[in-house]
């Protein structure tokens, strides 16, 4: 690889026997949670040491750390240990910072460049002019010469740290599987998971990603699964224009002030500027309600109830997340408006029950619902109900879906109203509204939730390939004729599931070893796969291997069209059932202070008796967050170090002593609430 | 209406017996096809004489000429006739050109402003107040001290298309439904039936639309039908992100050419500059084939076939027009990577017999496939394969979809390719690609096509709601208990028609008249409706009638479940075929070059043997452009007195006669072309 890349820059090779050893370090200063960071890399020999106090003084950043994966897949869509300066090009003049060991600059000797999978040798002033030509700032420093910071007294962080990095990798760890342990680097392992398991890739404009069939697949049939059931509550699709004018987007202040740091606006058309910029909406209230106003006349008009599968755009400065947090996202949302009160309020629970269900139906997740406080509802809407999930690697909550109640404010703004049906002597009566929205990080949930350090793990039901046949125990030995009987049974298997309705691909492969083929489709999630070999064709059987557990089973040929749905839906039903174990016990109920912080860091969410006082519920926040510990990792608002959020109120709620206190301050409690670090 | 908009700027009405009547007209000038237009709005007294001469000197612009409905909809969201002084606002400031009769300025009397259908009288001095009130710069201009131009020897130009208007007037328009004629203003009747067939909506964005359900249900039935058939083929969905890096987007030179001018440029995101200038993706070669290049690494990752849902943006300047020429549209767009030509271009055909399938068998219109000539094609791709349309009503034809043939060319830009199969010492392979794309511009040539007087006429496989069931016959003398007979039994119809997988709904609007409801229901274009009354009750039966040619029949209740379903699929195919006569009638075969314009212009497309040179295709389009004839109306390049260009080459020829010319120049013809005026 290495050498393709600089052989297509035209730098010849040579012979590498004495090359000096160097390293391509990536580093992450710390920088303003709205700003994207700027990577510092440092090219220098293998045996110069680079502190990163002379580092952060010589390109002048704050705190520069040694960079995780998220951060050069990101710039270079590679990992950290397959990143060199053969990735860099014009393109990264710019983008990043680059800071050169002296000793190189000065060198007249052959250098050896390397990554873990590949090596080259060149001269080291090759290497420079390569360097020079991409019309990047090379920032010479002489390490040598700066004085190096006094050592700790201790063992330094960044030793702890990589330590903990080492002890993080998997041992076992083939080439092409996941390389580190979910338990002990959950980020990099997140990154890794959805990247190899075919879920997604990470695209050449920062924050954006690309939903590949993988995980696409699950997104059609979450659409399928909520399209017929919102139908029948008389909802309707259509589609809004992206575009909104900026007078129409600032309309609703209250609402649009969350939104406004993050709107990407057009302002260019060809190469004419336009006359007034034309934001992307970040959501689509203020796109649409204008027309509900026009649409309904008369009582008759209500209940209106429209739903759009689009994409909108949150142009976010803070670190961006696989699914979770990109700035381009695909979502539903539906926008509603009735005639009373009570209309509008019923539906928010029965939308509030369809992504509960799509949760534990299809994704195998469990959800707490329940509302949000004042502090964290839909600003400008009345109330909102949520379901909320459980990471258990992390002891992190994630809010899943949420469908608000607006009351009249948004039609008392935008006038949908009608003549009262009582009588026009009668006030006008303005509509109650709802929206509803659900978002592909539903995904990216799922997967943090299932997945382990072999790859992906699918729930059956939204899986694009619920079953993969491979054949087996091929050898040297086997006849040519046993050979086709193992192919044509496997193949025959494959068409017989295919005709009842099961998602059944085969893996015929050459040059790949059934192990290799296993390994492959486990890091892709596939749900179960069936072996085909030697014995199962003399028992006119075949192997059925659970991508979850990895248990096996032997099923008749006979019963293949009973037998593996059944299993794919125990598989389904373990899931669930498992994830629910997890966020059971996790969900401690804390009635004293002092249990809090440590329950809390024991990766639980709390269920606690609360005041409903906002000003508590801050408070909960800061007295929750781990004092600045000077950990090495870079750190942001969603970091396990912040504070416990209100997560919501939860509709089923434990029952609350007379005379209990709030489990902060000395007033009395009027509901118990759940608390917890989040994503 | 108008006393509403009024009273809401705080202007109080007056005692109006004296009024002095006013007129508000809307002029569009000549604009650059490049160029927003901005209208100029003349308010006068009923009785000034406003010829456009003097309006053209005025406000310096080029032949103003009175506006369409599609300039008021689009800038004010009324008809011309409905439109007045009381539909603008702070907002028209700017965007458009306004004109006050000096009279009126100088006025003290009562003034009088009309619509069709409103009236209101306000002191002349209070309406000027509310015009300065709104930021509008006011010209004033004193038509009656300005010469005159001297009137024309013959009748006006403008006379002329008075009367051509008031022909198109319908006479017994009711004033819910369509009123004018589709024979003689088919822009303005297409403006008209879409948006009174809530079918779509014009948006505060110019160029951008609003789908409604009654468009959107057509979508995604096609969306339906195509995914299922597609996946057969073995293509997957995606999703890549809207977003495409100038860098990346400006790669492949000749692609990026023809988009250039039209594409939107997000800089800035909040209140901060982006580094560099971010397009919104017009099409995803660009976006997509960097990862074809990274994913594809053998002969065995081949093909790749993938497709996406999405919108595009390219921000036409031209006149936009309701689903045909739109800032951001809706399609789906396939690409794929094949080992072999043959495997691409065996792909090529199957879809396009695909894309033939969703006009002929969803929306009941014919088409013709074929392939583009070199003039035509997408650029930088082999070849373009095509279904073309054709409107009877303007005599034109339109492009349905197209499959292109990539060959090699993007993917040795992008480098996708595989070792050879054959061996490594063999050239690498690189792959054959396509592309494939079909817009919701099918929706308008469905409407344009099927649609009539009375509204939208849908096919009923791609209807939203296929029946209506409306109880009629209740009169005064009807007795309760009939009365609750009757809804019940058309309650009834509609229940077991659900039940039979009919999409059914009633009607039970009370203050509405049968008649009424008939109207509104055809304007929104329900292939039956079903009537039940007392002689139905007493008989058993229901009285069905057919949208498309008013057909009534008489179907005994126990047979509904089966004659319905029938009825819908004899009015689907009947709906086919008779465009298909339209079709075959004015596909007329042309053998000289002197028979060729006169059937053009007698609303016909053209098959006429042809040289195959991309020179004399220009030259065939250039000698059959009317001569500008001063016509009154605003023209583009799109407009029927356009030449005839070259639609595609019929898969279906036409024997040649040996030795045949060129219908155009002296060379031999080597196919028959389809040439017509188009959209």
């Amino acid at each position: 690889m290495l050498e393709q890349s600089l052989a297509a820059l035209s730098l010849a090779t040579v012979n590498g026997d004495n090359a000096i050893p160097t390293k391509t370090l990536v580093f992450k200063p710390k920088t303003a949670k709205t700003a994207t960071p700027i990577p510092v890399i440092v090219f220098a020999l293998q045996s110069t040491s680079t502190p990163s106090g002379i580092i952060a003084k010589s390109v002048n950043v704050k705190e520069p750390r040694l960079a995780k994966d998220d951060l050069t897949m990101e710039f270079f869509n590679k990992s950290t240990k397959e990143f060199s300066i053969a990735d860099l090009n014009k393109d990264s003049a710019g983008k990043i910072k680059f800071i050169i060991d002296s000793q190189i600059l000065k060198s007249d000797d052959v250098l050896e460049l390397s990554t873990e999978s590949s090596k080259a040798a060149l001269p080291a002033k090759t290497i420079v002019e390569f360097l020079k030509s991409i019309d990047i700032e090379l920032v010479e420093v002489d390490f040598s010469a700066e004085p190096t910071p006094a050592p700790p007294a201790e063992k330094s962080k960044k030793d702890l740290l990589k330590e903990e990095k080492q002890a993080a990798k998997l041992e076992d760890a083939k080439l092409i599987g996941i390389t580190v342990d979910k338990a002990k680097d959950f980020s990099s392992w997140y990154a890794q998971v959805v990247t190899k398991g075919e879920m997604l890739d990470y695209y050449d404009v920062s924050g954006c990603y690309i939903l590949r069939p993988n995980s696409y697949a699950v997104w059609e049939t979450i659409q399928d699964w909520f399209n017929i059931r919102i139908k029948k509550l008389g909802v309707k699709n259509s589609y809004f224009p992206m575009f909104v004018s900026s007078r129409v987007l600032e309309k609703e202040k209250d609402h649009i002030e969350g939104f406004a740091p993050e709107v990407a606006w057009v302002t260019k058309a060809g190469s004419s500027d336009l006359e007034e910029p034309i934001a992307i909406r970040p959501t689509s209230e203020t796109v649409m309600y204008p027309y509900y106003s026009k649409w309904i006349r008369s009582h008759r008009d209500l209940p209106l109830k429209l739903n759009q599968w689009n994409s909108v755009v949150r142009w976010e400065f803070k670190h961006p997340q696989p699914f979770l947090r990109t700035r381009e996202f695909l979502w539903q949302e539906g926008h509603t408006a009735h005639l009373t009160r009570e209309g509008a309020t019923t539906e928010v629970e029965q939308i509030l029950d369809l992504y509960a269900g799509i949760y534990e139906e299809l994704l195998a997740v469990p959800v707490v619902k329940g509302k949000k406080t004042e502090n964290e509802k839909f600003a400008g809407g009345d109330y909102t109900t949520t379901c909320e999930g459980f990471i258990a690697a992390t002891g992190r909550g994630i809010q899943g879906a949420t469908s608000h109640h607006l009351g009249t404010n948004f039609s008392k703004m935008f006038d949908i109203s009608v003549e009262n049906p009582e009588g026009s002597d009668k006030p006008r009566v303005f509509a109650f509204q709802n929206s509803w929205g659900l978002s592909t990080r539903v995904i990216g949930v799922m997967v943090m939730i299932h997945s382990d350090n072999k790859g992906l793990v699918l729930p059956p039901r939204v899986a694009q390939n619920q079953v993969v046949v491979i054949p087996v125990g091929i050898t040297a030995k086997t006849t040519p004729e046993e050979e086709k009987s193992i192919n044509d049974g496997a193949a025959d298997i494959e068409s017989r599931l295919l005709a009842a309705d099961v998602r059944a691909i085969s893996d015929f492969r050459e040059n790949y070893s059934p192990g290799w083929k296993f390994s492959d489709w486990e890091l892709k999630g596939v749900p179960l796969r069936i072996e085909f070999g030697p014995k199962d064709l003399k028992s006119g059987q075949a192997t059925v291997v659970r991508r979850d557990n990895g248990a096996k089973a032997v099923v008749a040929l006979s019963e293949l069209e009973t037998k593996i749905p059944e299993l794919l839906e125990t598989m389904q039903k373990d899931l669930l059932e498992n994830a629910r174990k997890d966020f059971d016990n996790h969900r401690v109920v804390v009635e004293e202070w002092k249990d809090f912080v440590p329950t809390l860091n024991a990766k639980n969410v709390i269920v606690a008796p609360w005041c409903g006082d906002g000003d508590c519920e801050d408070d909960i926040k800061d007295s929750s967050a781990k004092k600045d510990n000077g950990e090495d990792e870079e750190v942001d608002e969603k970091a396990p170090s912040m504070g416990a959020k209100s997560l919501c109120i939860p509709f089923d709620q434990p029952t609350l002593k007379p005379d209990q206190k709030c489990i902060k301050c000395d007033k009395k409690a009027v509901n118990y609430c759940m608390f917890g670090r989040s994503y």
